[in-house]
């Protein structure tokens, strides 16, 4: 096709499609190439080389767009924190163009760690970390106070924004007005921005549309993540904060691409630990818009994810992660490690879906 | 093809789609260049708009892929099914383009029906009924051998597929042996195709995934309709039945163009009883891939949809039936109309969305 | 009062009351001297052996206080109701102190029943009843209108009151306004008297106190009965509602001796089945105020006792049926028969407490 | 009466009731001097004075029997321990005749405190405690390695015992097993008894039976509070253990009275923070065998209990305090104080039942 002819038309799609004007000016030129040279290959490799991050109608705080693991503890056999093995993974991590870590969440055994071990972590991982990445803190704590001490600890232990969990002790007390109370506070007093977490199969709590909703116009409130599968519950956040440049992420890789399809920028996955370069590539073919290929993928991490969270947990996880060239091992007591079945099963659903041998 | 022949059938199928007249132009002039030069890309945007129907890899026994609404049944004043309003909803839902009608389904106030009636009702809307669409017809009990007799009747009353909800009395004694054994047996002694239905917010019972896929394979269980709300659950029934010519249907609105997106081919949604036409406009955007429109009209519909479901079920559904042209009433006893408090936020989140005055 | 007299009396009164020789002496001894002396103290010994019946301060519409086996339902091969067995059962059952019978309650599958055979149920048992025992016949179904229709037919079969199970279909809307207005539109309809039925394990609905104080001032409604297992609920119910006539019984012999020492009347016990004497013989103790005996039967009772219900169910107990001298059989499907694993368990726990060989 | 006679028929009535030597020579005197005297308070004095704690058939490591409050901590306007005020609860508490006391339970609001803190509490409390009394203390954490310290820790603090909660942030991780393993773990390394604690409404995490009745067998776990207000759980739980001198102390004033009568050993009280004498005074009505007393005190505690549990929470508790001569004050955020509405239905509980005027 001459390219007059050929440019003319795109230009009519990029109308079509609202694009902007340099990405109309990328795509053409690119799908010239493309048609020209049928080069696909180097097509792919612009495209994603191009894939301008996720355009918020208003402008946002802190981009957050894109795949985080959130990141495992590797301990030595007397339960200290294994340093050696984390920088070995974190080297491996960091050849995968994840958005950022996330420290010191569910998966990072965070509930096991001292106030100390969980500031050294978030420092230590700030060192081992490739330049350009975010750095996401958990900081929560069950009390407003210690939220906020460790939110400020986190922040000048170098973390770039804080994964604050819903507080759950006194479940009939975590009222709406309760939880309103504790964000507003913590992120009143954070220099860093706040992420909000909920997690119920965890905590019993889960966070109300309407209380996000509330706590989303908070300037320093930039996000939540939300892992508790309800894509019904995402689609109506997303849609109720859209003025407020509240980001939304999955909290599990089991719905991230159904998640984008409602507005979801990008998930804190378990898997990503374990299978990043999938989660990356499941975020890119959905920037890409294959969604064929994307739906296929989608799929077929299914049954590792749920392996790998609700059914085996953070064992289960690190396990799947010593098969795989990462260093897991044990978790802290009382988390056992899987029993040899176990192990078959989720050896058997990973072997399933090709990601072992 | 020459190309005054081709325009003529393209804009046949841009008025059957709704197309707008500039997509409509776009569309035929990409689709003639497509025709004549082979290009493959271009190709595939015509396709997908021309695909009426999903298409599954396997020949189906009965195609599903369409939107159902589950119909709520009137009654009047002595609680009498009301047939002349039924009558007067079912005109105006056969100038929507639904694949069928599910009656006698949790909308339906089953439970609340004898026998006599709910197998009156399946004959009553056969008779009511546009041509060319399907009549599923809710036939479960909690007695196998009552759910066996009940399916035969609805056959013989009309229907064309029999939607089965999980029994759910002796929750300890639903064990997966328990669901297999039960479906089993009624798909084995049914004369038309059995769609498995979990609604665990009803009977407390999710049909586990591995139970799914085990009366996949049965040739007479066609498909599941599931209204948990968990889109991993649908990924991986849809993934793992992908050899087995089964169809999912996404049991609610609220979460049905995510449910596309990895496979559904349907839903079955209670807010199509009073916003059909937008249910429909969703399943078309989808198609066409007009993605954005599809996201923003989905968003739009999640919290209407959890208004008339989760939150006010039936008796708050039948109330924006009446504000909205449809006949809905009183449920019967014990199900309460909404207080006028219930129906202000009703209303507020039906205005807030664009769907009342 | 002459002693021969007065010993003659006892005696009987001794052998009505299954006491050993030795505890006969020894009260008629102190009856004697109490009867003599005035003495109040052993009065009371001698009143409570001899209160046959709780005594409420206020005059009772109908005297509840006893135990009731919520009879299971034989069926043959076919499913069908196999009343030869059920006669076997009925013969020995009627040789047990029980204060009536609960037909077509959880244990007799009602929800696998017809309308037609519910009623066939409560005029089967009516006729082989032994004389003096109440009748009390489950009419509970989910529409208000169908509760009432079948507690009428149920008065009309024979029965001397209706348990009336808690709606449960709709969740959310069996709101405490529902459950006021289902319950009392029954009383009011109803020439028998009323009895609450809250068991939340299979219904997914606890019956709140609030709604039970409130039902409890309806003249046709006499009492409840409670299988959810909240001790401090039954406590509440019994203090709040002393002004009333009201009358709680425990749903499971698992509480049934604690109930009685926060003023239960009696128990409805799915374990009375297959262990009444057992069940009569803990009432009785209590009765006789011989706590130390009362107590240490009250232990070997729980764990048989969760065997045949939450653990392992209706099949269960009639598994336990077979093996103790009645007939039990199948259940109707779905419900499964136990594995011989479930089997092994239940019979060694059985052994364990010395029920069976 | 002539002694003689009257003491014939006594032992007579010892030797049925199979009560030691002592006790009946006791009784005996007793009886006769108040059968002569007629003086009932005298009478209730000694009796009381000589009610011997509960008696196992085997020695047991440390008696628990008795009404321990866990007590709640009173902090200032910043949201520290306000030292003062807790001295002053302790005071009055100290007159109560309590076995002991709970600190660092979930009333205690440990979940709040820093590692620092909780020590310094039970220091505290330790010095302000009144002779003769139990400190138990709260030591558990998520991780197993931390409950070892901690309970060393309070060991050193100068706790009689540790009170250890189940951990229950990785509920799916949380099995038997793992329960096994941690509690075994800590009562290996632990110098003081510990004693198990079973809270789901708080944790999420119901201690099965069967792992309560393995860890009974270890020489260092001495009993379990439990407070999920499950009696047929404690029944059980007693019963099975009945060899290992394992003591059963219930969780709740709520269910008190019941749970003695399947013998448990006292109660650990929320309500008895604030309803101190009432519940020992429930406890001393079951030794004296004054049950009518007893059943009706329990049931004008159950509905107060409720509140300041269940209902409104610690900061219940604490305004209740406030309201009946105790300090209870603020509890720290994200618990929000009760709001006017709450308070209303509070006072009027606990004015109904005569607690407050």
């Amino acid at each position: 096709m001459p390219l007059p002819i050929f440019a003319a038309l795109q230009v009519t799609l990029c109308i079509c499609c609202r694009l902007d004007a340099l990405s109309c000016v990328i795509m053409m030129l690119m799908s010239w190439i493309s048609a020209t040279r049928n080069c696909k290959q180097l097509f792919n490799t612009i495209k994603c080389m191009s894939a301008v991050r996720y355009t918020h109608s208003h402008p946002v705080k802190m981009d957050l767009s894109g795949i985080y693991p959130p990141i495992t503890t590797p301990f030595d056999e007397s339960e200290n924190i294994d340093w050696i093995s984390l920088k070995s993974n974190m080297e491996k991590w960091n050849t995968i163009p994840f958005r950022g870590y996330v420290v010191q969440g569910s998966n990072g055994e965070y509930v096991y760690m001292t106030v100390k071990e969980r500031l050294e972590l978030v420092a230590g991982v700030k060192g081992m970390m490739a330049e350009g990445k975010l750095l996401i803190a958990g900081s929560g704590c069950e009390s407003t106070s210690a939220t906020v001490q460790m939110t400020k600890d986190m922040a000048d232990a170098g973390a770039d924004a804080a994964l604050v969990i819903t507080p759950s002790f006194y479940k009939s007390g975590m009222t709406d007005e309760a939880m309103f109370a504790h964000f507003t506070r913590v992120a009143d007093t954070s220099a860093i921005p706040i992420i909000l977490y909920s997690v119920p199969s965890n905590t019993g709590i889960d966070l109300s549309i309407d209380v996000i909703v509330r706590l989303s116009s908070h300037p320093n409130i930039i996000g939540l993540k939300d892992s508790g599968g309800d894509i019904s519950k995402l689609g109506a956040v997303v849609h109720k904060t859209q003025n407020n440049t509240f980001q939304v992420l999955a909290g599990s890789a089991s719905f991230l691409y159904p998640a984008y399809h409602i507005g979801c920028v990008g998930g804190v996955c378990a898997l990503a630990n374990v299978l990043g370069q999938e989660c990356c590539d499941l975020e890119l073919l959905f920037k890409l818009k294959r969604y064929d290929e994307a739906e296929k993928l989608q799929k077929k991490l299914i049954i590792p994810n749920l392996d790998v969270t609700r059914r085996f947990g953070v064992p289960g996880l690190k396990q799947a992660m010593d098969w795989l060239g990462y260093i897991g091992g044990a978790s802290r007591l009382p988390l056992l490690p899987l029993t040899q079945n176990q192990q078959d099963v989720l050896r058997k659903d990973f072997k399933k879906e090709g990601f072992l041998e």
